[in-house]
C-alpha cells in the first residue's frame, strides 16, 4: 500500500506540470493570432492534447493532492519534472510542423526548459513567429524553475553544494516544504520578472521590434541563449548587444545577492566573495581577450572589447548568445573560452556549470591545506563571507567538483563512440552539461547541433538535465541505497 | 642571528648533496673505464669540480651538522633538493660533450632525478655507456630519495595527501626526523634493491646484455623510463617487453604493500583498496585498449594484449617506457591513455600523477554526499582499508586533486603562450607534471623534447619538480605565511 502511494503522489504531480504546460502554450497561440501566422488551431490542438490527459490523470490523483510528498517522491519528481516538459514540449514544434522529428525537437525542447540554448534548427528565422515565441518561453519558465529548484527546494532536501547561502534564504527549516517554497520563490521572481521588463524596455529603446525584444529578455534572464535570428545577437546595434550583455551579467549573479541590494544592504550586496570573484574572473579573462583580439585583428578596440566581453558574459554566464565565432580566434582566446565553460555562473543564479563560489571554496580549501604545513598544530577554518565553513560542506563541494569532471570526461569518451570527433564532443559535453548553447568543432557558436548522430542528441539532453539538476539529485536515482531507502 | 642560522643549515644540507652527488659519478667512471671509451678524465673532472666545492661548503658550515633541522628548514631542503640534484647532475653530460647545451643537459638531468624519461635526446645510442649509465642511475637514486620523501618525511612535515598510509609505516610520531628517515627507508630500500636485481636477473636471462639490463631495470623500478635505445623497449623479445612490465607493475604498488607482502600478510595486502583499484583500472583500461587494437589492425591478439597493456601500465605507473606509438592508434585508446595519465600510480610508490588512492577517497567522498541526500541526518563516515579516513582529510585530498588540475591548464595555457601547439602542451604539461615521460603531438613517444622552445623546457623542469614533490612542498614556498613564520 506504501509503495503504491509514493508513486501515486508523484502521478499527481505530472498531471500538474502537464495542465500548466498546455496552459503555456496559450501564449504562443495568441503571438500566432496577432501574427495571423494560421497556425493557432495547430497550437491550440497540442494544448489540448497535454490537457485532457493532464485533466484525467488530476482527476484520478485527486485524494492525494493534500498529501505532503516525503523526500523520496519530492528527489523523484524533482528528477523527472524536467523531462517532463521538456517530453509535452515538444508538442508546439511537432504539432506545426515546425520540427518534424521527435529526436530534434525534443532536444530543442529540454534545451529550452533546461535554458541551455543549443539548438538544432539551420534557419531559426524560417520559423513562425509563435513557435520563436514557445522556444523563448520554454527558457524563461526553466529559468523561473531553477529558481524555486535550487534556492527553495534543494537546500531543503540537502541536496548538495547548495548550503552554503542556505543561510541566506531560510528562515524556518522545519516550515513545510510548498510553504517554504512559496515565501523564497515570491521575492525571487519579482527580481526575475523586473530583470526580464527592464531588458525588454531598454531593448525596444534601442530600436529592436517588441517581439525579438521579449523574446530576447526571456532567452536572457534565463541565461538560455534562444535567439530569434540565425546570427544570434550578432547583427543588432552595439547599444543593444551591450543591454544584452548587461543583464547576462545581472542574471549571472546569485539572486539572493539582488534581494540584498533591493534592501538597500550595498554594503553587504557588494561584499559577496562569490560575486566578488565572479566579476574579477569577467574582468581579466574580458581584458586578456579583448588585447589578443586587437593585436590579431585589424579592429576598433571597442569592437574587441564589445566582442570579447560579449562572449565572456555570455559563455560563464552559460547564456550562449553570440556576436561573434570565437572559433576563428586565437587559440589562446579559444582555451581561455573553455576555461569559462569549466567555471560556471554564480551559485543562486539562473546560469549553469560548476559555479564560481565551488571554485572559491577549493581555493580557500587549498589554501589552508597549504598553510597546514607551516602550522600543523593550528585549526585554520575556512571562511566564505565571514562565516566558517563545515569541513564536511568543503569536501562536498569538492566531490561536486571532481565528479563534475570525471563526468565530463566520460561523457567526451561516449560521445566519441557514437561518432563525433573529439573536439566536437568536448565541446558538446561541456557546453550542454553546464548548460550555455555552443560549444566548439562541428557544435560551434556559428553552427548548430542538427547534423550529429541521434543516440548524441539523447546523450546531451541527459546532460542537460544533469547539470541543471546539479548531478547529484540525478545520480542518487542511480543508487540501491535511493530504491531501497 | 636566527635566520642566518637557518640558511646555514640549509647550505650544509646542499653539501652534503654535493659531495654525495660527486661520488655518484664514480660508477660511470668505472662503466667509462670497463668500455674503454676515453672519457673517464672528464666524468672524473665533473666529479671532482662538485665535490672540491662541496667539501668546503661542509667544513665552512660544519658547526651546525648537530643541528636538527626545523620545519621550515626541512621544507626548504626538501624543495630545493632535486633542484641541487638536477643542477649538479647536469656536470657529467657537459664535461664529456654529451650534451653540451646547458638547457638540454639542466632538462635530461631533473628529468633523470624526478624519475620522468622524458628526454632532448635525438639518437640515444649515440652516447657513450658511461654517459647512459649516468641518466640510468639519476633515475635509480631520484626513486630512492622519493621513497624516503613520500614516506618518512612528507607525513612527518604534515604535508598533505599522505595522511592514509601513515598509519602503515610511521610507530611513534615523536621520534626525531633523522631517525625515523632511517627507520622506516631501510626496509623499504631493500624492497627496492631486491626489485633491481631480480630484474637484472630476469632480463639477463632474456638475452639482454648485462649493461642494458642493469640501465632498464635502474629506469623501471624508480619507474624512470630512460631506455639505452632509441625506440626504447620496443626492438626487445616478448619475454624482455613481459619483464619490463612486470616490474613497472610492481613499482608502481605502495612499497608498504610490499613489505606487508614479506611478512607474509597476504591477507591484509591483497586486501589493500588502492591495490584492488589499481590493478582494477589497469586490467580494465588494458582489455578495452587490446580489443581496439586488435579490432582495427591485423596483428595476433597476443601482440595486441602485450602492446595493450606495456603501454597502460607504462602510463599509469609513470614509466614512460615504450612498445608502441600511441600515437597512431585510433583516437578512443588515446584518450584512454590521456585519462590514465591523470589517473597515476599509487601513493608510497616511485610512480607519479594525482594516485589512485585520492581518486578512491574522492569517489566515496562523492558516493557518501549523494547517500546523506537520502539519509540527510545519519553520518556516514569514509572508510579506507577498514579505517575511517577524517574529514579535513578527505577535503586535502580532494584539495589536492582540484590544485593538480587547475595547475595542469594553467601550464598547458602557459605552453602554447611559449610556442607549442595545444596537443603538446597538453601533452608535455601532463607528462611531465607527472612525471611519466613521452607525451602527446610533437613529444609524442617516437618523439623527444629538443626540438621545443628553451624556455618551454624550463618551465617543463619545474612542473617535473613541482608533481614529484606532491606540490604542496613547492606551492607551500610561494607563500608569504611561510616565509613570515
Amino acid at each position: 500500500m506504501r509503495l503504491r502511494t509514493n508513486y501515486v503522489i508523484i502521478l499527481h504531480f505530472i498531471s500538474i506540470v502537464m495542465v500548466f504546460e498546455s496552459l503555456l502554450i496559450l501564449l504562443p497561440i495568441i503571438v500566432s493570432l496577432i501574427y495571423r501566422e494560421g497556425i493557432a488551431l495547430e497550437l491550440l490542438a497540442s494544448s489540448v492534447t497535454i490537457l485532457i490527459p493532464g485533466l484525467l490523470l488530476n482527476i484520478i490523483t485527486r485524494r492525494f493532492r493534500n498529501i505532503e510528498p516525503r523526500r523520496k517522491e519530492s528527489i523523484i519528481i524533482v528528477s523527472i519534472g524536467w523531462f517532463i516538459l521538456g517530453l509535452f514540449g515538444t508538442f508546439p514544434y511537432l504539432f506545426t510542423g515546425a520540427i518534424p522529428n521527435f529526436t530534434n525537437a525534443f532536444f530543442e525542447s529540454i534545451s529550452g526548459f533546461t535554458t541551455t540554448g543549443s539548438s538544432i534548427l539551420a534557419d531559426i528565422e524560417a520559423l513562425p513567429k509563435s513557435v520563436l515565441f514557445w522556444r523563448a518561453e520554454t527558457h524563461w519558465i526553466g529559468g523561473m524553475g531553477i529558481i524555486v529548484l535550487v534556492v527553495a527546494i534543494m537546500p531543503f532536501l540537502n541536496i548538495t553544494g547548495m548550503y552554503l547561502y542556505q543561510s541566506e534564504t531560510s528562515s524556518a527549516a522545519e516550515e513545510r516544504v510548498a510553504v517554504r517554497i512559496r515565501y523564497v520563490a515570491r521575492n525571487l521572481w519579482l527580481v526575475y520578472i523586473g530583470f526580464t521588463f527592464a531588458e525588454i524596455i531598454l531593448l525596444t529603446l534601442g530600436k529592436m521590434s517588441l517581439f525579438d525584444s521579449i523574446c530576447h529578455s526571456f532567452a536572457t534572464v534565463a541565461t538560455g541563449g534562444f535567439s530569434t535570428k540565425n546570427d544570434s545577437v550578432a547583427g543588432y546595434s552595439p547599444y543593444v548587444q551591450y543591454v544584452v550583455m548587461l543583464f547576462m551579467l545581472l542574471s549571472g549573479i546569485n539572486f539572493a545577492v539582488h534581494l540584498t541590494m533591493l534592501k538597500k544592504d550595498y554594503r553587504k550586496a557588494l561584499k559577496n566573495e562569490e560575486l566578488r570573484t565572479y566579476l574579477s574572473i569577467i574582468f581579466v579573462a574580458g581584458m586578456v581577450i579583448t588585447f589578443i583580439l586587437y593585436a590579431n585583428n585589424s579592429i576598433t578596440f571597442e569592437r574587441a572589447f564589445r566582442d570579447s566581453f560579449f562572449q565572456v558574459v555570455s559563455i560563464i554566464t552559460a547564456t550562449g548568445f553570440a556576436t561573434a565565432d570565437y572559433l576563428v580566434w586565437p587559440i589562446q582566446a579559444i582555451l581561455l573560452i573553455a576555461v569559462l565553460m569549466l567555471i560556471g555562473a554564480s551559485a543562486g543564479s539562473t546560469g549553469g556549470g560548476i559555479k564560481v563560489i565551488r571554485h572559491l571554496i577549493a581555493f580557500k580549501k587549498v589554501k589552508q591545506s597549504i598553510k597546514s604545513i607551516i602550522y600543523p598544530n593550528s585549526v585554520i577554518s575556512i571562511q566564505y563571507n565571514g562565516n566558517g565553513v563545515e569541513q564536511k560542506h568543503t569536501s562536498t563541494i569538492m566531490g561536486f567538483i571532481f565528479v563534475y569532471l570525471v563526468i565530463l570526461l566520460v561523457s567526451v569518451l561516449i560521445l566519441m563512440v557514437t561518432g563525433l570527433d573529439a573536439p566536437s564532443s568536448f565541446g558538446a559535453a561541456a557546453t550542454c552539461m553546464a548548460g550555455i548553447g555552443p560549444g566548439f568543432g562541428t557544435v560551434g557558436p556559428v553552427s548548430n547541433f542538427l547534423n550529429i548522430p541521434e543516440v548524441s542528441k539523447y546523450f546531451l539532453t541527459f546532460l542537460m538535465v544533469l547539470g541543471r539538476l546539479e548531478l547529484f539529485s540525478i545520480l542518487v536515482l542511480f543508487t540501491r541505497t535511493f530504491w531501497r531507502s
